[in-house]
């Protein structure tokens, strides 16, 4: 036990965690890297300014003192597992510098709640895969039909497409509410533009790539935990309406690039490792490229909680379980290089939604309204098709260990009123 | 005329052009920003390192000694301005420095043959657009039919993806034939996985931005102009295969992603405004938000050479040009940023194959050929339906003025054989 951070009962970023972030502590300039822990969080650049990592792998780079983890994230497993042990020691080991310098202590920790969470990364390009069956099915079947519902590639390709990185934003930034254009009113041949009136949420997990690999070099499956670095929390915030005029034939586009929200801890593979289990069997059999000798995947137990501006409280309107995915992580990145196509440091790689089986664990307002048919009923006796304005969408996560949770903390975002275009262009 | 550096009389890098690029000379360690003149590469760092700059708005900064041109690109159109009319004035100008400082000419100008040409920007997002209606009726009409050639968005929405960024590539660099999934045959239920068998260029102008825009904040069309920088050529490199099998329904991926050639030399707007020219005008009009006082493109002619490996000669097998496109790069830009999307310096956006109305003017070996029915004859005797191993593709572009070219000196890739995967995965 870290004899000098007190670690709640509950917290999500107990020892057996320490996920990385970027933040500013109160009063500096610097963004910085650093570990939550309880409450608190463990300043690396500091840690490294007084040589805590000397002799180590990162002991020779600046790595902690960026305004992003994309450096630490390029060095590779050898060099986080090396990290990992030298700030546990820090925290637990007996005569540790943190426990005997007081001063390092009041410099290098500090209050999480007065701390400014930055992005964890520069994130150059983003992929969205589309590897939950349930949620596929259900959106194949809303869009299409229930007959046509799984495309004729979808069990045998881990589907995706290129997202916008732009966009992608830290938890707590508010999403404007989009405009656009939809599709034209029956009877009508003209489409028309608006804000979106059907703006959605989508439950996801994303992983950062750690080294990537050289254009023209697949990375082959059972490598591909090598790249993976952590995971993060995403809401990859969904314009239904502009998404259904926009998506023939070339994919997403307005529909999703406005805002992505994701968490700002990033959870390491390592804290994940205990909380692998068997991943859903395949049928057909997949081509030799993605297949796996074990296929994983991470027990995440994942809700979904919506709060109206007005409401008292959040209502949890999903529960669901990242173990519902058809496709791997593994066979997500083993697909993404086939091609040679060239990964880097700091990729962000997601899942796509994560419905489970039932009724409650649908990771979609589209899913949970069966296409808007259904209404979805919060506490206090309001109710939701789709987003409104001041509505507060929060995804948590953790993995359940015995007696301590390995955590995600949260991913939320508050819906802001479309932006006021002049009505009449100039 | 610059008394101290030769200009060939075809050359596309006359006084009028002036285009930025990031270059390393021969023997230097350190990339930096160049501008091609002639057959020479005039080293901005050195003119700033001594003082050429002082007083202007890049004066203050280290934009020219940076390994992209991202920094300079974020500065916006006066700051362009004046840097292009210091550059004009050192190597026209009556005593200027270049003239009167022998050591540093010797130090600033370099043969551009001897100098390694590399990309000229860190590109954070890429995306690709569909602007050539020429093009996407003959795509369409064989991917799905004639009748269904066009989809009933077409007209109405500038039809774009979120391409991949990581793999976007200086002209040069070879592109390794990828591998991936393609369709069941007829009879069979499985996918095959194999090298791309329909390998194509797509010929494309693309532009960069300048200074981006804030996320939430769309680009109103009338200004569309003051974010971007300049254009380059672009090989968008395209696995038909692959594509037709994994495209529907979120877009093209692997079909794409495994490499976008782009020629180095970044021709700023300023020396491309000449030559704009009315566009195509649209029917039915287009939603307020996509709507201009005066639609125009520019008048760029356009040519693919392709070079098979044992062949004498490169043989030209298109000439088309820009003025064909339908959507205008104003509108691009709008409507990319109507949902509050954010651009960044640096992010490319490209037009989509560029086909024109005739036999002659298609941007792409699948038009040419008509779905592999027809075969292109080159010199020599050779015949192609889809690019071969050890082919090259050249892009070239200039736009023609009263005794002088502002042209984009060339883009272009050699097909490598597909990576040798091993036969049974381990």
């Amino acid at each position: 036990m870290a004899k000098f951070i007190n670690i709640p009962e509950h917290s999500h970023f107990p020892l057996q965690n320490l996920p990385y972030g970027v933040f500013k502590p109160r009063g500096a300039q610097a963004p910085r890297v650093g570990v939550a822990i309880g409450e608190s969080i463990l300043d690396l650049a500091e840690l490294a300014a007084a040589g805590c990592f000397q002799g180590s792998q990162v002991g020779s780079t600046q790595c902690f003192a960026e305004p992003s983890l994309n450096a630490f994230m390029s060095l590779g497993r050898v060099a986080w597992q090396e990290a990992r042990g030298i700030i546990r020691s820090l925290l637990t080991g007996e005569e540790s510098r943190l426990e005997t310098d007081p001063d390092l202590r009041q410099r290098a920790i500090h209050p999480m709640s007065e701390a400014e969470l930055l992005l964890p990364a520069q994130i150059c390009d983003y992929t969205d895969f589309y590897s939950s069956k349930y949620h596929a099915a259900n959106v194949g079947a809303l869009f299409r039909s229930r007959e046509n519902a799984l495309t004729e590639n979808w069990l045998h390709v881990p589907i995706g497409y290129h997202g916008r990185a732009s966009s992608v934003v830290v938890s707590g930034t508010p999403v404007v509410r989009p405009s656009g254009q939809v599709a034209p009113a029956p009877g009508s041949k003209a489409p028309t533009f608006q804000p979106s009136a059907m703006l959605d949420f989508e439950l996801e997990l994303a992983f950062f790539v750690g080294p990537g690999n050289e254009l023209g070099k697949p990375v082959p499956i059972e490598k591909a935990r090598d790249h993976i670095f952590g995971f993060v929390l995403m809401n990859d915030w969904s314009a239904r309406d502009l998404q259904r005029w926009e998506y023939v034939p070339l994919g997403p586009f307005l529909a999703k690039n406005f805002a992505t929200s994701i968490s700002p801890w990033v959870v390491p593979l390592e804290a994940l490792e205990p909380f692998l289990c068997p991943a859903q069997p395949q049928d057909p059999e997949v081509l030799p490229y993605l297949r796996q000798q074990r296929r994983e995947t991470y027990d995440i137990q994942l809700e979904v909680a919506l709060k109206p501006e007005r409401a008292a409280e959040a209502t949890t309107i999903s529960r669901t379980n990242f173990k519902h995915v058809y496709w791997t992580v593994d066979q997500q990145l083993a697909h993404h290089t086939v091609s040679g196509c060239n990964l880097r440091p700091g990729d962000l790689l997601a899942s796509g939604t994560i419905s489970g089986p039932d009724d409650g664990s649908l990771g979609s307002m589209l899913e949970m309204s069966e296409g808007g048919k259904k209404s979805v009923l919060l506490a206090d006796g309001e109710t939701r098709k789709r987003l409104h304005d001041g509505d507060e969408v929060s995804l948590t996560g953790y993995c359940q260990g015995p007696g301590y949770k390995v955590g995600f903390g949260s991913c939320s975002g508050k819906i802001l009123p479309a932006y006021a275009f002049a009505t009449e262009p100039s």
